[in-house]
């Protein structure tokens, strides 16, 4: 039995919340569980160095959180004066995420920039951002295309991520801090709505873990991302 | 006539939230309007160097903006890597206006840190935020009395703080975006629950302003304050 | 009395020496007593890309204190790799000062840059460089104006500064250092030649002030700046 | 057929050269093919401030790139003044790999501080990485025993690392810069010498991928690592 | 026939201004010509960390430029976040300069932080900072031994430093900026009251010389220091 | 006699291996007994932004050492996020010293970049480094000529660079990192393949030295790069 009383392939509560912010051409405020993620799209009309006069766009993420979105605080990365791996690693997964996703020639020389805020932390920041963020951005392609900027969403697939890990023996979906903390084996998983593979990344500081091991988690992955694929049609209604 | 309809005295909306964060021993969700802050009080059983074994305590702050709380996307401090020189100015002020009103031999040698961050803007994030982190501050405060870490609050008085600005010659309370990029004179003022001043900041980028048109500006401010300081009482419970 | 014999309205022994520079096109050496800034102007044939294309110039400003300025030795800025808050809040202010009186029009599409830097330090070192800092740009707009560059100064009024302060209930014009550490209310103002107010920033880190004791400061200053508008006037010889 | 006559699982030349540096207490220079990495293994008798008082030890590892190791010259992260995402991403992931084959406790209170510096680079930097400071590791720690200062190797494992990718659909072993440039799908593995699972990193950029397509990966990763831990015994004699 | 009417073999005209700072424990205002260097000496009572518990004092020095000392404006360096590889050379130099006449045991656990700021610069900032940071360093060593901290001056000898170039075949003693634009070679001497070397640094970037001149050069400076020293002597009046 | 059985006149070693690297368009593996230092030649078809439409190229060079390439470990300057003083004092040096045989015009609007990273240091890595930097610059220059984009090689002479010091009274030639240790003055020379020179550092911390012991370094040193000069020749065939 979970601490929280979740069965072992069971999610949090997922909240996915789109339009959230004034200003921004996109935005989500996700919930899994306590884990509460502001996600944004904001659209430039142009692209970094390397592509520029190439015909093909970008989305690039950025990632960060409120000094006392944790437990105990965490030094601001502002004031510190950089980013730590621990963001940067998260930051780029978010991103190379969603580019899977698009159509890079067909978005044209324009660039979405995905702001990721954790307002509060209890696990999973990373795959609610990426679920998150996939709406924010659909959001702000959609409008490029109400604005006739663009003829159609250069979207291919929708994409979503789930955490798994391993904790005496047992595979189990979608980790709290707690059970984060305590397991053996912690893994991410981003999946398309149509169920192929983006990104695993699965890791184990404590005690290695078999194949066998592995091949559980990805079931147990597969069929979150199956619920949080639902869930963003549903609130995009599409 | 305001384009919001408000007479020129009329604070926006006012919300403060006490209790938003899980993690936070004090906390406070505060909207002025369309001005979020999430303002969270830490307490550390530690001073700054220049204070250890002086028997004193001490209230300092940091203030952050999302990247797309404002219109047009702003770069992500962390990712810069450093603060710019207007942030940096108003988390100075968020914090001495906070120790203005705290007996910091009475708090003995333990810091609150006070972290405000602006989810949305639209005008006056830095009044908004000092308005919510006395509550941020004294909910963390009653934790430690409730504790018995202290024996009694150590605070002197609350405090609050409001804009006014000059417009077309005509005093404003309380300016939002859109009046503050079109104001003449934009100020600034901090006062405690008892009404005396604790700071003022008037600046004339573009119209040098009389005395006359200040001394408006500071009647506008004393009822606003007024409004605040009741406000916080209010949810506060004191 | 105060401990340098000085009655409560009187400026310390002041001193502006303009053209001290063999290489900046203004300069002024400016002394407030034991307060020693050098301010140069630099002018510049561009503008900073917000404003390219615009025909609007531009007035700013860098302040720095030599590391033994200071009583105490403080760390110096360049080593330490970054410009402490206090460093970057003094530079706005004198930056907005100037531009308060200059027709950012009528200058063109060139940017005057001011370095303030403190050979000697018993306070007031923004009011000096404030002071000194309107001496040296007015040389640097007069040479544009005497090489055919600018068909007349684009100056709409002079600009000096002061501090006062409150101590012991009494309200003190120009304080030195000593002064400055004990005052309980410390202010500083900016008025144009006409005597119209450009900026005020009054801070009671210790006792909260009272409108009556603000206006007898502001009636201070206003005499205050009254001198210094007068000693420009001379050494400019305008 | 691969552009190098590799049939799809095999490796590339690969080198091991223990006790390559004259001042380490652990060094192994690496090769997998063209790609040549010094990695040395620093002992150190304190621990990070995490650790202090825990009876536990560390290990931590950096990672960087000389600026010419590549076909283009990349910038030098030491005048750059910061690591890009990728370097700390790299050098977490050779900390993590070595220290889930450590007993920390065994270890005690003092570091081990892994250098893997690429001399060149032609894909599999990190893989080779891992392989050779495994090697500089084993080093270093006989050395502790051989000094008495550790009665008996903390070391529960073996650990190697190789990359995977698709190409066209089909799987390959060990990829190397051109054929990395142009796979679909680009995986690595991190396995100990009894088989067991460490870390799985998989990413799609162009072309999502299936289960099928990773187990694929998995086998052809499984018999790589199996010939380096091999070598890593031959070269150490063990 | 130098530009400026000086003899091949003749200084310019040097000023010695000890005890310039109203706050340090030794300072000197130093002009060469129309360089002029503001050099402060502070005293510590502490040393860096790998002196701690040996007995040993030290020396170091930071130079800097006020932003406008030339003639074309430079960056300030703290503005820019880091110090140029020049002025790191030049701080050092000045640093191993001091430090070759005293002795440290003597001196005890405390440190002289030498600060030379140039104020304005046209050529041999660096001799002028050493020549001037002698007479400062001398002062703040007879307030110790005033004070009884020292028995004795911990000085083993005078220290002064002075520049050679080579134009046009013919050797110059102490160049400005424009006969050091022009030179072939540029060298400066440091040496001891008795005339023992202390450093020689020797550049061509235009022309290689031969041995022959490279002792016209030391003989020219030899001459220059003798004059440097003696006047050291006077206004310090030993 | 010298601890490693070397005559004062007598160099360590040395091996210059041209074409180390797979990517460069010049490489020279070097050693100096046990200092081994890799340099690197990149040509780019552009100029620093002073140099832009003048017509001239630029030589510049950077300098690193692996953190372990030392006795004991210093800190990766690229994770300190700074370069420290002595790099960049030598990597200006190693820039300098190459300029000063190259034509710079001839070379055209294009700029070579050497970089010496120092894999393992025994004393001497600036010298090591600049003997070899122009075995690699040479080569990257030649393959210009080969491709036809330069008509001749823009090199006017070879350039070598050797250390020399004081111990004991007696001069010492190419001194390894014991006797630089040991050693009452440092010296280092750079000469032309003609024997003129192009800078000579000479620096004594410990003891200043006198006209007579400069003068035998200087003969010593004259010998020994005689002999690196004709290294360069044999390993180039030229």
């Amino acid at each position: 039995m979970r601490h929280d009383k979740r069965k072992p392939n069971e999610l949090r509560s997922v909240f996915l919340g789109p339009g959230f912010s004034k200003h921004a051409e996109g935005s989500c405020f996700v919930k899994f569980g306590d884990t509460h993620v502001i996600c944004t799209a904001t659209v430039e009309e142009k692209v970094p160095p390397f592509l520029r006069n190439t015909g093909s766009g970008w989305i690039t993420a950025e990632y960060g959180m409120l000094p006392r979105a944790t437990h105990d605080r965490v030094d601001r990365e502002a004031a510190k004066g950089k980013q730590t791996g621990r963001t940067q690693e998260i930051q780029r997964l978010i991103g190379r995420a969603l580019r899977s996703v698009i159509d890079l020639r067909a978005l044209g020389e324009r660039q979405i920039k995905i702001d990721c805020d954790v307002i509060q932390a209890d696990g999973g920041t990373r795959t609610a951002s990426i679920t998150g963020a996939y709406v924010a951005m659909h959001q702000a392609l959609q409008r490029l295309v109400d604005k006739k900027a663009l003829k159609a969403l250069p979207i291919i697939d929708q994409v979503a991520a789930i955490s798994c890990g391993i904790s005496k023996g047992e595979g189990l979906l979608d980790l709290d801090y707690i059970e984060d903390s305590n397991a053996d084996v912690d893994a991410n998983f981003i999946m398309t709505g149509s169920g192929q593979l983006v990104e695993i990344q699965a890791t184990a500081e404590k005690i290695p873990f078999s194949d066998k091991e592995f091949t559980n988690m990805l079931q147990l992955a597969r069929s979150g991302i199956h619920e949080l694929i639902a869930l963003q049609k549903q609130v995009l209604k599409i």
